[in-house]
């Protein structure tokens, strides 16, 4: 398979976040000709939404998506209400930014709980409350399943499978409709660390398709790994076959951005992140 | 659902190994009145095989599994014919102990791979290579299907779905043959650490029945776990719901052994095993 476009290359900011805020890395990105930015929201309340929108604009970025809403379970009602107003707030920044999606990062246990299918249909329903308002946005919610490993302190959906059958549960209107080219309103964030290992990845990929398909996040997952949260690897470095996972989003249909979100506090947090940059430019036409 | 049989209750013997050799275990075993015991081979090949058979048979105890077999893909035909190899000795162990099944880990990448499917295929080779020997002596081949988090460096079988595919390509025999009582030649181990997360795990343990439920291990998932491999917890402590999961094997039709299964680098391996065994003990009637 050939190498990627260059062009698709975009920076999650989580990469650069030791080092650089969210100004100098929408500076960054213009300087290294990423043309794909997706932002925290800490980081996006530190520059301001109003500025930062602005120097996206200017830059001529895209921004690939927003991090991250979700965290819906909770001990109480009133912890459940307020994780849906703060996603509400979430969909209209991603509004403001013109985020191609806001990413669910849709959290795991409530404290002290063991009742993990408890957790999922709070989730389920946490989803269903902000859909509305998120359709009304024209900002697509993308919900990213993260690895099993932290299914209990981050995120209760955890295959390909179980968020798209969330997405068809919530907004089938995907059925028929498949000759539009417009991102459904609610789908999925492929990343591969978190999905490499499922055995039915190439056929869930297939399943979701072009309308539920909305970011690919990049990275590898190295062997050892040091810490459950913060040592993933650069592409390249570890066992993710990221190459063949990229044919199959592409098969189904995805023509997005490629979106690298390291987490790495012993490695690429610790070094320049002009230097950082040029490795995953480097390493996306190499292994991407 | 009421308490567990305490006569369940086995020791896998990882849980004490930073203390304790296996003719100790055997010993804490019989002084506690817990029944099963789940030796490593390293430790049992330290203790003598006959030796071993003939302490635990003294004590009266079944063993509920030998740890392990498995570790089947490598990069050369010269490798996989040596982890054949190994796996048959495993299994003349096994029968030598009455062991009620041997644990397959199943193996990840062969070094420098990134082909997932690649490896999963060795293992499927591996495991029909030495399913003819495992039936010729009797000795159920029990597949343990690793958390994902595994994926690259112990188990590329990672979800009990998958395992019961393999059962089912390999050994098919389980079907029409519902009515009888005995283990089938190729079962699953469910280990609640590893399959907790599962969304499918109600549905895979009722697809499993009795024939391919040949082994259950308990422990807990810590939040937070602070390492990928020596930071389980005690049944309790973390955030699995022990006593429903094993609501659905035994409604499945699993009458075998509870056998707690600790690797606690950070607390259990440090304290005196006969508090540990002691503790098991209460945290299985409490928990499980």
């Amino acid at each position: 398979m050939a190498s990627p476009d260059s062009r698709k290359l975009a920076l999650n900011t989580a990469t650069t976040r030791a080092k650089w805020g969210l100004a100098q890395a929408i500076e960054g990105c213009a300087r290294h000709g990423i043309r794909g930015i997706a932002p925290w929201r800490d980081q996006l309340h530190a520059m301001g939404v109003a500025k930062a929108a602005r120097a996206i604009r200017d830059h001529g970025l895209t921004v690939t998506g927003l991090c991250r809403g979700g965290m819906f379970p909770a001990t109480t009602a009133r912890g459940r209400r307020r994780a849906i107003e703060d996603n509400r707030r979430a969909i209209d920044e991603a509004h403001a930014l013109g985020a191609r999606c806001l990413v669910l990062v849709v959290g795991g246990l409530p404290r002290g709980a063991r009742d993990i299918g408890g957790a999922r249909a709070q989730v389920k329903d946490g989803i269903a409350a902000i859909l509305p308002h998120a359709r009304a946005a024209g900002v697509p919610l993308a919900i990213e399943p993260l690895h099993p490993m932290y299914a209990a302190d981050r995120a209760c959906v955890n295959t390909l499978a179980q968020a798209l059958e969330l997405c068809d549960a919530l907004a089938p209107e995907r059925t028929g409709d498949r000759s539009t080219n417009a991102r459904g309103a609610l789908g999925v964030a492929v990343d591969v660390y978190h999905v490499w290992w499922d055995p039915q990845l190439r056929e869930q990929i297939r399943r979701a398709g072009k309308k539920r398909l909305l970011a690919f996040h990049i990275c590898d997952w190295l062997v050892p790994t040091t810490d459950l949260l913060l040592d993933r690897g650069m592409m390249g470095d570890g066992v993710i076959d990221v190459r063949r996972i990229r044919g199959w989003v592409e098969a189904a249909g995805y023509r997005g951005f490629h979106e690298v979100e390291i987490f790495s506090a012993r490695n690429w947090w610790r070094r320049d992140p002009d230097e950082v940059l040029r490795t995953c430019k480097r390493r996306h036409r190499l292994y991407c």
